[in-house]
């Protein structure tokens, strides 16, 4: 099965209820995250997917399929703290191989400053992106298992790449109805 | 990559410190389970590998580095059970095809009952398995993200195989030291 970032941003786009369970594997420690995920498309003509794209030195014609996440989440390690954030995502996918890519993110994942990643799709259509940071390096899986449940696993590696810290897993299962775009 | 069976085996062999989160889709519940997994390796030669195979109506001479498994669980569903169990596990590659098989199961993970699955490896190396059951169907990948660390999914399906009832993540980071074989 050939996928592109076209296809699988579709296939994406909704209201997720998501749970993640993180394992920290020095402590042996479970972390237990329920939320809300609306990943909602975005056009390719916003100002802040063309604002993205020059703050990262990419051209804004090679953008493809951007899209907005939001999320809303409850983390068993703070029953107070909610988590809510968004983040703008804008693929650009390479010239001459259309099952690799680069990933640019308003805000990262493990740190919480812009970051650009590298993504490809295995023959089986599942996303692997790997993003480098300051201190560490993400490693993130997305897969289909069925239309409506998306599962994504998710290392922190150590900034060497030898070194898994955290990994933790996240099954994403759609909800009826559509997201305001 | 290629890997085959053999490697892949010889990969898993020792001592596990496992975490496992359960997430039942329905209810938005989570099972938290740490436990040791030891993996040993076992003859071709061994009674009960050749019983296996022969209960299964394959030639013992198929069977290929057969192991051993053995865990103990606690779960926080209740805290004063421990779930212990073993399995023996025998490989039994296609003859055409190295990174497709079967493998034979003196007991299943869905059911306890023996369960016979097909398993392929991915152009990444990762393992596929999926076991058909009376009730149920299993998928299972695993792969590792380190030398020392195994990840695995395991998604519950419906008999039709159309729908998820429950996902599982595990991590297991091998202990030092070596199993008795």
């Amino acid at each position: 099965m050939e996928i592109d970032i076209q296809a699988f941003v579709a296939q994406s786009i909704g209201r997720w209820r998501s749970q993640r369970s993180g394992h920290n594997l020095a402590f042996q420690h479970f972390e237990e995250v329920r939320s809300v995920v609306d990943i909602a498309p975005r056009s390719v003509e916003d100002a802040d997917v063309i604002e993205l794209c020059k703050s990262n030195g990419i051209d804004p014609e090679l953008a493809t399929s951007p899209f907005f996440m939001e999320w809303d989440a409850e983390s068993d390690w703070d029953d107070e703290e909610k988590n809510t954030g968004s983040c703008l995502l804008v693929p650009v996918p390479d010239l001459n191989d259309k099952v690799r890519g680069q990933l640019l993110r308003s805000q990262g994942y493990a740190e919480v400053m812009p970051a650009v990643g590298d993504y490809r799709f295995t023959e089986e259509g599942m996303f692997v992106l790997v993003t480098p940071y300051e201190q560490a390096a993400a490693e993130e899986r997305i897969w289909f298992a069925t239309k409506n449940l998306r599962l994504r696993v998710s290392n922190i590696l150590t900034s060497n790449g030898e070194g898994v810290l955290t990994t933790s897993f996240a099954s994403e299962v759609r909800s009826l109805g559509t997201v305001a775009n």
